[in-house]
């Protein structure tokens, strides 16, 4: 299939246009913008520009409120801090709520925010990798609309409550970035599969059925996945779903997923006084968000301290693959790679998020902007 | 095959004896022996009295001191505490660091320890169990012996590297305890696995061989783990092993496992000036530990907090099982119930730790008292 190809600046632009004719004011589309092309960048495109078709039906619907009051302090210690997002933007409240937990850390060297009443902050990564690059070491995780059933049950009332912790490092070593879903597969990259989409078939594991059985054909993974997404907003539990890390047999281990997965439920919804994903409705209204700062110098001096921890992970970039052509891999170093060879090569597009975009510029009166920054591969 | 029945107190007793048998102090032996004993309650056999005798050996090899120093502070700050455990006995170093622990969470709101040249622990669940039953959040992780093969990889080179976290509540639910190991299957789940012993046969995805092929003849799996056992202390990776939480492939997300375990081996050695788990000898001197307490009191009214906590808990305990005999649990329940079952009818041990038992009861001279307290089915 052929693909298109864009320059990183020119996607920028153009999507901040297009979300700026969506009614989103200059600062609330550059900060979104800049997640939603940085995630492109990475070919993390389940979280990428595609998602702003998403943000167009969640504004009509009135459940994403681009007038919402800025997220105001339900509680506050030198070390903590418990904000209230008003159901705003999510990449603005989260974007605030790491600044204030950044520089909260620097004075009392550790910070804990919880946010309630929050909306999609994108791919988690972003969020501790902007506490890391000032030094800190970063942890963030949130609940989702629930897409994910439990262990022993095919009741689908869980997120996919990613958690994302980063550490800084120091010389060329980059730094530690994991980045992940508690699922087996997060939705996104199930439903954007290009392997599955042409072979018709998920992989045993993954997805179950409302009876809890692996469902394999991608077409009724897809139907069901987005069944829910097609009903009404109500907390009525669906059925059937993503599988927690580790599958469906706990000889396999799924219930430690399943464990993470609460736990995630139990930091966010928990300690922001928000609501569990169980209650979330699909459009995202009312997710809650944990992150956390520790500044090294808890630990002894720090650069002696990130010395300590790169020297650990060089230790671990040592490990002898199986395949020569596959190294092992230290987390962060495969979207780095693609952010790196999209600066300078320019972001890979598929049709079909070209066809997505393309509705949006329809939608926003940029249709010119869009194909003037599109080349077709 | 028939089993032995002994009472909690008397097993606590006889074990205690046996480990002063051994040399170890008054001190040493009940805060080892209480470990030992509430793993055998909760049916964590892998983490009960049957590991004396692995630390008979340790004592012989020298690589576990029982006149080593007490834990000496090497950095403080205060929210944060790193300690030296100078090869001391680990469950000792780790009684100390979390009471310290907990002292400093409920002055300062919020402390995160860390420990260099510590030594087993026993289960991770332990720790923040403590933690929470002083109304705290309780985190804890700590680095292995090496038995676990990154992603990508046969070289085995990091360890179970579990990771427990519990939470307090409030009324008549109980503390939400999660405690895993990061790979599929514990090491000692599996060797200890009477289901596998059985059959022969251990389910493919668990364990590699050194080409990092499924190794699935029961036999064959423990020779790999033991050989290990049996090599000098040298770190020289050794080569197949146990598979990061996930398994084998990217597409069911083993990588996510194995970037779990990386977690931890930077949250330990890294934060704690330590040794990663490649590094560590096979008699497990030099492990270290991470342990954070955090006061709920941190995001507002403290009964408030916990009682959102607990509200959330009920939710998902409310979830529909697909076989109503087999309801959806809380992490915790499992050892809950086994450890309530175990104070009314009695701890089952099976005959090969009976059979352990035995052999230490030997060295140590209380053949007499172990037999006494113990009923055969």
């Amino acid at each position: 299939m052929r693909e298109y190809t864009t320059k990183y600046d020119d996607l920028y632009r153009v999507a901040k246009e297009m979300f700026m004719g969506l009614g989103y004011s200059d600062h609330q589309a550059s900060t979104v913008t800049n997640c939603l092309v940085e995630a492109d960048a990475r070919h993390l495109h389940s979280h990428g520009v595609a998602a702003m078709m998403t943000y167009v039906s969640h504004l009509k619907a009135g459940n994403l409120r681009l007038d919402a009051p800025e997220p105001t302090t339900v509680f506050e210690t030198p070390t903590s801090l418990v904000l209230d997002g008003h159901s705003g933007v999510g990449y603005v409240i989260a974007d605030i709520a790491v600044k204030k937990t950044i520089q909260k850390a620097k004075k009392s060297g550790i910070c804990i925010t919880t946010v309630r009443q929050a909306n999609h902050y994108g791919f988690a990564g972003h969020w501790p990798e902007m506490m890391a690059q000032e030094g800190l070491i970063g942890i963030t995780c949130t609940n989702t609309v629930r897409c994910v059933c439990p262990t022993r049950s095919a009741e689908r009332n869980m997120g996919t409550n990613p958690i994302s912790v980063a550490f800084p490092t120091c010389g060329d070593e980059p730094m530690f970035l994991l980045d992940m879903a508690t699922c087996v597969m997060a939705h996104g990259k199930l439903c954007r599969s290009q392997v599955f989409a042409e072979s018709g078939v998920v992989p045993e594991e993954i997805i179950v059925d409302g009876k809890g059985r692996c469902l394999t054909d991608f077409k009724e993974a897809l139907e069901l996945l987005f069944h829910g997404d097609d009903r009404s907003d109500s907390p009525k539990p669906d059925t059937g779903g993503l599988l927690p890390l580790g599958g469906s047999t706990e000889t396999h281990s799924g219930h430690k997923g399943y464990g993470l997965a609460l736990l995630v439920e139990l930091l966010t919804g928990g300690l922001a006084g928000g609501i569990p994903s169980k209650f979330i409705p699909l459009a995202h209204e009312g997710i809650c968000f944990f992150f956390m700062a520790i500044d090294p110098v808890l630990f002894g001096d720090t650069k002696k301290v990130c010395e300590h921890v790169r020297n650990i992970i060089e230790e671990y970039r040592k490990t002898t693959p199986i395949d020569p052509d596959l190294p092992v891999l230290i987390p962060g170093d495969k979207e780095r790679i693609s952010r790196e060879n999209a600066l300078k090569n320019g972001i890979k597009l598929s049709p079909e998020i070209v066809e997505i975009l393309r509705e949006v510029a329809r939608i926003t009166n940029k249709e010119a902007q869009l194909e003037s920054i599109l080349e077709r591969d």
